[in-house]
């Protein structure tokens, strides 16, 4: 692997298997308490989680990664610590407080409310939301039209529960960063977030900024989530075409990627659009090499290899009986190694629901995964992957494992 | 309560509280591991139960009942007891292979299939379903119309996870059992079950058989689902007007318990139609002769007082703020206790989500309740109410608690 | 064609074109008046019909169908017939006052106050509804739970505007009728009315009378509805597997066909589950002895051949590629003209919705047909076959052209 | 009527009942040939639309209104105008090929199919959209990921049969115009259109251009559709809160012009969210200086009355009673006179479908509307308004009367 060590630099991610070194994650906070039976849904979530157990279950996950030597970044630490700042204040309040979102009279309410908040008091609101009680013990009657016969309890401002899921907010591509636009309402105001921190935080300046940050802005149906994205080796991307990343999504992505030049090959990958194949990552992750693990009746999915040449983009579907070539050619192998465990079809969807295939590889061969993915893990273990194992069964009710949870910003 | 005591019979349900004597539960068994996350929705459940832990969970819960001198009558065996013999066998497989659900040709080739099957594999099929590849291989090709094209791994017969809620698959009001006529698709079946043991069974024969059933057949819209009835007492009925139980159920129920003699009045209550509050003991338990356990954002609700005078049914409509006088009433006392935890809106819907208002009384006084519930449990307590708890954040998955999945056939 | 001229009989209906002699159609009436913006979906319209268009539109139909020497048979007509006479009277109204549907205080309710009319005016109750205010008019105040709170135009009994579809709640098979189980709770009360119609009515008694009805009760999944039900010769009958008749229903048709003997093949063909292809009907009919009009876009389908050997059934599937040479083994031709208009996928679908492919044969090679559907009605002239056209946009609006809207009782 | 004369300019709409002098409408063409069954609903007709039918009855409509002296204003004319100027022409193109929609690849393939085409024919490809095949057909293959599989007749560009409700698309405010944000992605394209027309066509120059065009970049949740925004005087807005104008789209406009001065009150209405109730200008119209034709069944609504004190907005909630007070006190009058046909809850929701209450003003106290709707316009001549009637029934079934079908730009 001399070529894939040399090609990485201090900050970046060249692949999806390179020794892990640093990784925004964001533990689990009060935003858990404001996800009800009646909000699960427009908050993404099937269930309830309970903060207390998720909070403990998540730090398991990040002492685990500490043990291995990587630097765990902690969202809402970053967050505050910009909050601190004058300049990034503003304009994160400006995004949360959208007036083509919350209304010209809600923005002004809330504005004057959060103007004398601290820091850590702000955090807290952007991520997890602000009730009309709140607004009211801050000194402020709301009197937008949507609020003036709204309940005690109501939300002004959501909150961001999603954010767990660290991997799908924003991804890196090499030594850029792509800000993701995120499909569903629910999760846009994270994208905020995490591009305010690359732009203003004094840890990403200096050699350890992205040498480019591709925004969201404007981006209408051309969505594309982390989880889809997948870096099969330094030049060749995958993005999985599904429920949350959309056809549009990939070419402008690729569009880009391949004008920019780091970038010589993007691979579209057709999942079926299911809740439980939400993004690529939930039904296969790089392990190695050349070994991928795959949820079983997944089976073959048409690809698109999209190339540039002169100034035009050029697509090329490959039918889904070369499925493998094609990410093999991708990863610069000369074939595939793909990990099914050996489950009936009830068993594996049982498993696959409960995050079985999103392990998060620490070095090649070396991955973190769910305890309650029983099965798959001893499979793993049988064709000589290490497995890191913590529980997950509270963490796995978001529909998330380690790969979601976690966002790299160096590896190798 | 010496009047209460004195209406108890050896058989039979008078209240909500007098000492649980026995009681039919289900033990989560191979049906759950037929719940995947695309037949979930389907089957009722808003997540995927593993079984494993379920299954040592409702082991917690019968330990519990039993250590309290409760006779516990396991459904799979109850029903397993009917399969050896010949007549009940015929008639459960009648209901079962019905071919207006399943169609002539597939009820041909499943009735050749299961001829030969023992008791227990019988049983097993009727509550965990049976595949294609199943079918297979015991020797019959499929042939229905609607398997055809099926894939292996089709579930012909569907199974029934939802057996674990015995609560609401039949109801004891008095000396009479009432077989209920499911709102949904999915638990029709469970009915044909508890109306065969019933009615067959040894252990509900002689002094210990029902003096009347009443039965599911042929109910259309009038449907109405054990955790919506409430025996206020030995004379008064509440019944929960829900998503599950139908204001033509309650009329119909109405007339056949009033006609009957044995109740004097039957009192709808209008539940909000909404997933969390399913049935009434979603929302309210009794827990000893005046005081009833209720869910704080639940409000005041508008109560139906339905009686007969000679051959006419009449109901009275009370308004919202009468409840808790009706519901008095009801329950013979002055003036009724209400006990509701001291919660925020955010945190009373999550615990009641997670069943914190549906506890099984052993006792006036003495209740079982999920261990998760813990503010709930902590008020009751402060309240004079003891609370047995068990491990419950497994089965509490599927929308019930102790109350649900229990079936009292004599309490006092 | 002498065998299919000795096998027609008085009453009954042998193929699909032999001259048509009499055939029960509905005049649109006061039950279209009750068709609104906010009821119109759950009474499966999706427009809203204005009563004086519709019912002159229906004139022109019948006029056109009595100047060719066909006796129209008006079932309102019918009805109020039977509602003169005691019995049948007493049936229809226990038909329609079910407390498994209203409830039984609505039962009580709605009987007391349609004792003293007229057989007109309960005819009129019977297809157009009654609403809270009217069922006060006669004197009776509402006391069922669910009418407590309801506004005075509810109505306790639904209309039932889709009884101008008469073809899909009957359809003779020869000498017998197969009254249909119906797919959709807005229209199983026909059911009840054709099968009275069927039992009690003077015309249809003695050789007039049907040799067996076959009743829609208990149906459950099974469901066939008249539009799917095709006489392709006087012993093969093709039913469209559909939106409306389940596969389940198809089985429990064809079991009691083949056993019947009349019959000795079912042809199931698998229709698209869409409204514009609601039953088999609304996108292929048949003109004469070897010829079918065909919706283009259509294409081809698989089929399904049910036949009886001992007392089994059995079903082979066949590949969509052979669906005309299936179709033309059930008429006894040696190839089938497939007739469709030349029109593109935009133009067709147009067409199709506007009830192109609904004709009506009154002979072989002459049918009746919209005049809004000109293209396909010129290239069927083209083609030799006799268009005799009325005008049909509002009655169009309601999707059922002239097959829908007729009910042959005699052909030959 | 001095004032309100003194008032208008040459070109703006200062009320709704000054006499009508200038107004854009679409005559229906090729667009409406690509409703089908299918799209209608993503189109948002409950109906498929026949052209010829809809042209003839538009003629007749522009017919009325030239009669009366009316200059009417072609859409695709101004269009087309448009189109053949070479910087509009980039700009249009820019605007409907946009990459965030269509993707980078299929903008590019469209780009190159578009280059050569005349003014007419881009103008009828940004109107009635273009298909696979036609892309074809002009030399191109469709490259994009979103079409490698789609169908010949996939539209990659949708049309815009909504165009024939001008009215929403664009509104004059005084001597102001807004561009509307529309509430639905089938429509945004229509914004476009529009806004050229107004900055770049001849007509719309010198004079008779629009002191300010706001535009409906960037609105997100801030919808405003023409038919909720009415004039109720030179100073006073009132806007619909509805299906398709949202409470933040209000604020956003209110922010907007309280702030340019013109306006000193904008009154927002809050209408149920139903679609037979899209817009408000589909429940209620102005007739003259002090008269509202309204849908009976509507009854009364709460409102909002927002004005902007210094540089901060106020809103104030009035009770539904208070309605007639809160848009007399808008129209300058002392009392409102409401006009509602006296018809039954039926009559009344299917004649109000059938767009009884979207009369268009041409002067006070005469109005045009549609001949289906007899009743209320008996009604509306016995309460001395002048009816102009036109034939609907097919323009009808896109659930929009005259006032939808027109954007006056000049008035007084």
């Amino acid at each position: 692997m001399t070529e894939r060590a040399e090609s990485a630099s201090p900050t970046g991610v060249h692949d999806e298997i390179s020794p892990l070194r640093r990784v925004i994650v964001h533990r689990p906070g009060p935003e858990l308490e404001r996800l009800t039976p009646d909000s699960r849904e427009e908050l993404l979530f099937d269930e309830v989680l309970w903060r207390g157990r998720a909070e403990a279950q998540h730090r398991e996950f990040t002492s685990l990664l500490e043990a291995d030597g990587v630097e765990v970044l902690e969202l809402t630490r970053l967050l505050t610590d910009l909050l601190d700042l004058p300049e990034p204040r503003a304009r994160l309040l400006e995004g949360a407080l959208d007036p083509t979102v919350l209304g010209d009279i809600a923005v002004q309410d809330l504005s004057e409310a959060l103007a004398e908040l601290s820091a850590s008091e702000v955090g807290r609101v952007l991520i997890a939301g602000i009730t009309v009680a709140e607004l009211r013990a801050l000194g402020v009657r709301p009197r937008s039209l949507s609020l003036q016969n709204a309940r005690e309890d109501h939300l002004i401002l959501d909150p961001l529960p999603n954010h767990l899921f660290t991997r799908d907010t924003s991804a890196w591509i090499g030594d850029m960063v792509s800000v993701s636009p995120m499909r569903l309402p629910a999760r846009r105001r994270e994208s905020l977030h995490l591009e305010a921190i690359y732009r203003h935080h004094p840890l990403f300046s200096g050699t350890a900024a992205p040498r480019r940050i591709l925004g969201p802005e404007g981006a209408g149906a051309a969505t594309v989530e982390g989880g889809d994205v997948m870096m099969l080796s330094p030049r060749v991307v995958a993005v999985g075409l599904s429920e949350r990343t959309s056809a549009v999504g990939v070419e402008r992505l690729a569009a880009d990627l391949l004008e920019d030049g780091t970038v010589e090959r993007v691979i579209a990958v057709a999942l079926p659009h299911q809740r439980s194949m939400m993004h690529l990552d939930t039904v296969t992750t790089v392990v190695d090499e050349e070994s991928m693990l795959r949820y079983g009746p997944l089976g073959m999915l048409e690809t698109f290899e999209i190339e540039r040449t002169g100034d035009r983009l050029h697509s090329r579907a490959r039918p889904a009986d070369e499925m493998d070539q094609v990410l093999a050619r991708g990863m610069g192998v000369d074939s595939l190694r793909v990990l099914t465990a050996p489950l009936d079809a009830y068993a594996a969807a049982r498993e696959q629901w409960d995050d079985s295939c999103n392990v998060l590889a620490l070095a090649p061969g070396r991955v973190v995964a769910y305890e309650r993915a029983a099965s798959t893990n001893d499979y793993l273990r049988s064709q000589g992957v290490e497995v890191l194992e913590f529980t997950g069964d509270e963490l796995g009710r978001g529909r998330g494992g380690p790969r979601c949870m976690s966002c790299p910003v160096a590896r190798g």
